[in-house]
């Protein structure tokens, strides 16, 4: 079974495009679509983009195989076998921009622009929003736990209640580079390099014939790495002693313990209580590691509590993003070819909201110089100037146009990057070290109140006068 | 990269306790580990397994390739040489049982009973618990939307909106076990056989000057296949109409068009007067398929406002389990070997819920004679004979053990199946139509309340007399 083949990764509406195109003749039409989202996750002031480098790999990698081809010669639609032909040699010869991996983005901007055959930009849809909705949202949960212990060692020990396995791996990633430390999953560690912690389970103690046995023989198995887990039996009465002989006795050896983990109970008191006993025995270097169900808001409150914790290992609330395990990432069709134009198509809706864009657009973070902090993101139609050379520009709000200002000493900086010219990559994808670099970097543009956890500032997505004119005549066009 | 490889799908101090175990020289040791969960997903009266078809594929291909241990011999712990030469023939030789998808399993009894060296019962729990816990969940989801639309056409929608890849295709199949009809996902289509439906896309209109050209290019293009999207612009005043346009040109080269699909708006009264429409233009047998974040208990709601859906397509609700996103199934070490013999092993918390059953367990579906009804679940110890023998036993709630009741005319089906025997797969995987009728077959042996979507009725999940006694015993044991 073809099992890395991502191909079919797709829904079959695509394909019956793809051959209602085919059939009429539309198929090499060029197309434009804009991915973007419509409302924040979690509350939140902004969301991070990931799943670029999956994006990448997976436009690469798109080949029909034999089984494939065999599998569509299958379905009752009767596929005709020239259109099987052409999706033999199938391969995506498109345009497409994304913002970097890391940048903090907004809702209702454009995130990935794909302009294509019509026939390749519909194929590639249900991966793209599939990798782009999930990391995306992973990202965004992480750097939100992170806004609340911005100094602490974060770990992501979600895999076993991740949902199946690419999550795991991807989600390890999206994580990591919002700013955690580590994984637990020693795939996201080989396959992205990223840093892999772990330290031992409850089995590893009932394994033994008692808690002290249990540690000894881990701490001279592993003399440099113990982290022990203290709550197997009685945190207090037994795990921390049991502990605080093992630091003991690595110390006669010239060693230091890293820590002590904590998993169920208080996580406020007890670590309070573990902390007073190791610095009483002496060993203030001994971290405390905390996990059991933790999210941000576990964690903002127990440090409130005054919780006496170095190190989180987050979990299901992570690794699922539990309180909004879904980010609605949208894929819209933008503009199209017309007589070898491209014209601007629009999707009505009675949902004001959800009235899309129109128009080949370019987005742009208006960094004010003399703040150094970003006013906004300005979404311009393809052929607009003025924003790249630095014109005063007006800044309004597209639901209320009334709300205005205007705004010149700035610096423009554009957000779609290439990644694919007819079909070649052109994109050097960063490390992983260099995005979460970047992403902490990021987080400097903006001012704390658009940062925040709870009720955050709405930071400006606005459009130019000229994209906002194009979407008020097409919404009248439709409407006549 | 070797991305298929899922041997190193674990946590690290699953490697680290391996380390350990070979340091110490226990690694041969056998151990018992149990796989249950603690408490039902959603508020339902069940869950439904799934996971297995999963584990089992990972279990065969367990191989550390030349990566994986290059990976190893990157890492801080400096694992030694021979340690990894071990690695390098591993492969699983133990016992593994686990009750058939699609069975109604329920929470604190044993799915999976794993009987094997430690050093590798180890090594699988996390993708075990990975694979099953999502697994589960999703069948358990799409098992409570069938019982609110039992008979209705049930599509499973949700890649775009999917927790990654796997998500999406290991959905699909659990969405198709627990009573599903398709999947809009293709490689979910290739890889298990599961029927793929889809339509088009708004874009398909949007690529066109008009709707009634879009619809009459579609039904051009696959006219034994058409079910047409009317809500881009106007579901009553356009979309209908046009539909019906298309359906009588259908009819004139004798040809029916099969339904039209809702995406926006209110369902129930756009469902209906489309049916009307549909009705009094005689196209009485063109289906109405809906879909936007539908869920249960939407369905529920759509259904009791009398609102004519012939086909639900459900998506980000059923793939993600939007409402609980994980269940929280646990591997825990129930017997370990101790001088040649099994000795039970429990975990005590805090939480009474959370101490562990100890020992080597059998579970048996107790089904009355009379009524050809569940009356219970019963977990007894491996040497208990009675139960088979059909001897009256006595089913008393762990918790309260005062409240009991006494049977006698009863059929013990035992629900854990051998898989594995000494590393050998003697378990045929069942074909997935077989689970999926196996699953609808599995819910007429319980009585409705225990299977209602709200405030169900709990089943019971009783210990035998000794297993009890165990548990007491080892309880009192460790409080000493």
């Amino acid at each position: 079974m073809s099992y890395d083949n991502l191909t079919l990764h797709t829904d079959k509406y695509q394909i019956n495009m793809m051959y209602a195109h085919w059939i009429q003749g539309s198929l090499n039409e060029k197309a434009v679509f804009e991915v973007y989202f419509r409302k924040l996750p979690f509350g939140n002031g902004y969301a991070v983009f990931a799943g670029l480098e999956r994006i990448v790999q997976y436009i690469q990698s798109l080949s029909f195989g034999e089984e494939e081809i065999a599998y569509l010669q299958s379905q009752e639609e009767n596929y005709k076998e020239e259109f099987l032909e052409e999706l033999r040699k199938f391969q995506f010869t498109g345009n497409l921009n994304a913002v970097q991996e890391g940048t903090l983005v907004f809702p209702n901007e454009p995130l990935i622009r794909v302009e294509a055959r019509i026939f390749e930009a519909q194929l590639i849809e249900t991966a793209v929003l599939n990798f782009m909705n999930y990391q995306t949202l992973i990202a965004t949960k992480a750097s939100r736990i992170k806004q609340v212990a911005p100094h602490d060692i974060l770990l992501e020990f979600g895999t076993r209640r991740a949902q199946e396995a690419d999550a795991a791996i991807w989600g390890a990633r999206a994580a990591y580079l919002a700013g955690f430390h580590a994984t637990s999953n020693m795939r996201a560690g080989m396959l992205f390099g990223i840093p892999a912690k772990g330290t031992h389970a409850h089995a590893w103690v009932q394994a033994h014939d008692s808690e002290e046995e249990a540690f000894r023989k881990y701490a001279e198995s592993l003399p440099d790495q113990v982290t022990l887990l203290v709550d197997t039996y009685d945190t207090l009465k037994s795990g921390v002693p049991n502990a605080i002989r093992i630091a003991r006795h690595l110390e006669s050896m010239g060693k230091r313990m890293n820590g002590i983990r904590l998993d169920s109970g208080d996580l406020a008191y007890l670590s309070q209580q573990a902390r007073k006993m190791l610095d009483e025995a002496g060993f203030p270097y001994v971290q405390i590691v905390a996990s059991n169900d933790l999210d941000e808001n576990i964690i903002f409150n127990l440090k409130g509590q005054e919780a006496r914790i170095d190190v989180w290992g987050v979990g299901t609330q992570l690794i699922t993003a539990a309180d909004q395990p879904a980010l609605g990432g949208v894929y819209k069709l933008v503009a199209r070819e017309k007589d070898g134009e491209y014209a601007p198509v629009i999707k009505i809706s009675g949902n004001p909201e959800k009235v899309s864009n129109p128009g080949f657009k370019h987005v742009y973070r208006i960094i004010n110089r003399q703040t150094g902090k970003a006013e906004a993101d300005y979404l311009a139609l393809q052929h607009e100037q003025d924003i790249i050379n630095g014109t005063k520009i007006k800044l309004f709000d597209p639901i209320h146009p009334y709300i205005h200002k205007f705004i010149d000493n700035y610096d423009a900086v554009p957000l779609l990057q290439p990644i694919f010219e007819d079909g070649r990559l052109v994109y050097e994808l960063p490390a992983l070290k260099q995005i979460r670099e970047y992403h902490e970097n990021q987080k400097k543009l903006f001012w704390p109140q658009y940062l925040r956890k709870l009720n955050p500032e709405m930071y400006r997505v606005n459009l130019s006068s000229a994209a906002w004119q194009l979407k008020m005549d097409l919404i009248h066009e439709h409407q006549m």
